[in-house]
């Protein structure tokens, strides 16, 4: 059973508090406290899984596990606030801990966050091996909560940066989280939007799904990052771009309004049809979403 | 170097936010947000360090991650809300999973708390293993926040519950988290408090520091659980029981007032001395805390 399969059936139904805005299934959950709306999301790296432990350095690991988080917040057009770490390791030398630590401190700086909880564990086996799971607090205005199920037929599909080649190019490490240009979309432009983690063939999947709606999308149009075809940029995953979409009416004026040197491209059209499905125009074929594959980090 | 000096070195030098009223090294995080106190914290288990893979239900793993952050909100004196979970597996069938979230779940029930948002993710090599990480949310007064630096010398150090013999028991995983005797205490009894999970010696320890203060332990008055002595009782860890001091004019009356079958005793007294440090007095010896040593989760 795939990831999704597993997330939908058990997250689905579990119980909400009247003060959960927003549960399971989007990229935060929303959580009204003290009259504003509190964002909170988890995320995890495992040696092995999300980078190779014999070629990447602590400080580059703590950072990503903060990034992929800050993503998240950035895709609900939200601000960051706190981070809890949870890692767990077999035995490292304290210069590793101590890098690990000064690594997502310098990155907390960065983006304004407090790591404001921490806990270490340990773990069983021998061999060097880690596990960091981070939890992301932050804050968004009602006004401009963007989600996943608000996209409308006939708006425009949207991403920031390139996509695709993301492992080889060190991308996966070395990314910036789309915060910025989240807070700028979020409200006036768009109230759909999502981060891509797992390759926008899955991750639009996704947002098709809980919108309701399907895409077509122009191969043309896709920002392949240097080294990707557009296969990868469907599906190589950890990107953490922006994905959101845009009433047409608009498309022409946020080209002009956009301040940052972000890359930013029109991939395709909301439109109706089989909720998550999608077609790409390549060239004088047309692929579907069952021909490409997206990433999926767990496979159960 | 033990988990302490680590979170002491890399987590108290972190840079915090003005909103953060408390940050690393209590129990909770306390986060100042829409004019309320919230608290989070993050704990983790991991198979064959918190529980034996091979003997442990799913249901059973499930409860203990979410209890032994419930345990921490208890210590603070609040109210949980929230949780997020972040497991990592390797391959398990459907059914664990299945039975993982709804253990999951029904502890959630009983306590009252919206499991807002979960993280899948896998982990390499074959075998079966897990490792979750699980974020509690809850709410604090202010009048009420309990915290580990505000003991006084003097006061008298109480505990809940039985100590000693947590695994070979199975109350590792079977203990209850004791947020109603917390709630009680809060503020009314004390603004002193953590919880139990590595052992009355280390925690106490941890205690003491904050607070610079040492402590008088009578042995005598030490509540064992069947099958532990007092070595047990101060080094086996896994209580989740509440430790908290109190006025020494307060103590006859809050046997009194309480209104719980939770066991309660009076252990000893805060005293001056080397912050951290403590005897116990065990028929005409003393032990120091060198004699007797804690459990440490993590051994860098």
């Amino acid at each position: 059973m795939s990831e999704d399969s597993i997330l939908h059936k058990v997250l689905g139904r579990l119980h909400q508090d009247r003060d959960t805005v927003l549960g399971p299934g989007d990229d935060c959950a929303v959580l009204a406290f003290g009259g504003k709306w509190l964002l909170a999301a988890t995320d995890q790296v495992a040696s092995g899984v999300h980078y190779d432990p014999a070629a990447t350095a602590p400080e580059a690991i703590a950072a990503k596990v903060l990034k992929r988080n800050l993503s998240d917040i950035a895709a609900m057009g939200g601000v960051p606030r706190w981070a809890l770490l949870a890692l767990a390791a077999t035995a490292r030398d304290d210069c590793w801990m101590e890098r690990f630590f000064a690594g997502l401190e310098a990155t907390a700086r960065i983006y304004d966050v407090s790591i404001a909880g921490g806990d270490l564990g340990a773990l069983p086996d021998a061999g060097r091996r880690e596990y960091a799971a981070l939890t992301i607090l932050g804050e968004v205005e009602e006004t401009k909560l963007c989600r996943r199920d608000r996209a409308k037929t006939g708006e425009a599909v949207m991403v920031t940066g390139e996509l695709g080649n993301t492992f080889a190019s060190g991308h996966h490490l070395t990314f910036t989280p789309r915060l910025a240009e989240g807070r700028f979309l979020a409200g006036e432009w768009t109230h759909c939007m999502m981060d891509l983690s797992d390759g926008l063939g899955q991750d639009l999947r996704r947002l098709g799904r809980a919108s309701g709606v399907a895409f077509a999308l122009d191969g043309a149009q896709l920002p392949c990052r240097t080294g990707a075809d557009r296969r990868g940029a469907m599906g190589d995953g950890e990107d953490y771009e922006l994905v959101f979409t845009v009433a047409p009416e608009k498309v022409e004026k946020i080209f002009a309004a956009w301040p940052f040197a972000t890359p930013l491209s029109v991939i395709g059209t909301v439109t109706p049809g089989e909720p998550g499905s999608w077609t790409l125009r390549d060239g004088d074929k047309t692929l579907t979403d069952r021909e490409i594959a997206g990433y999926e980090h767990f496979r159960a």
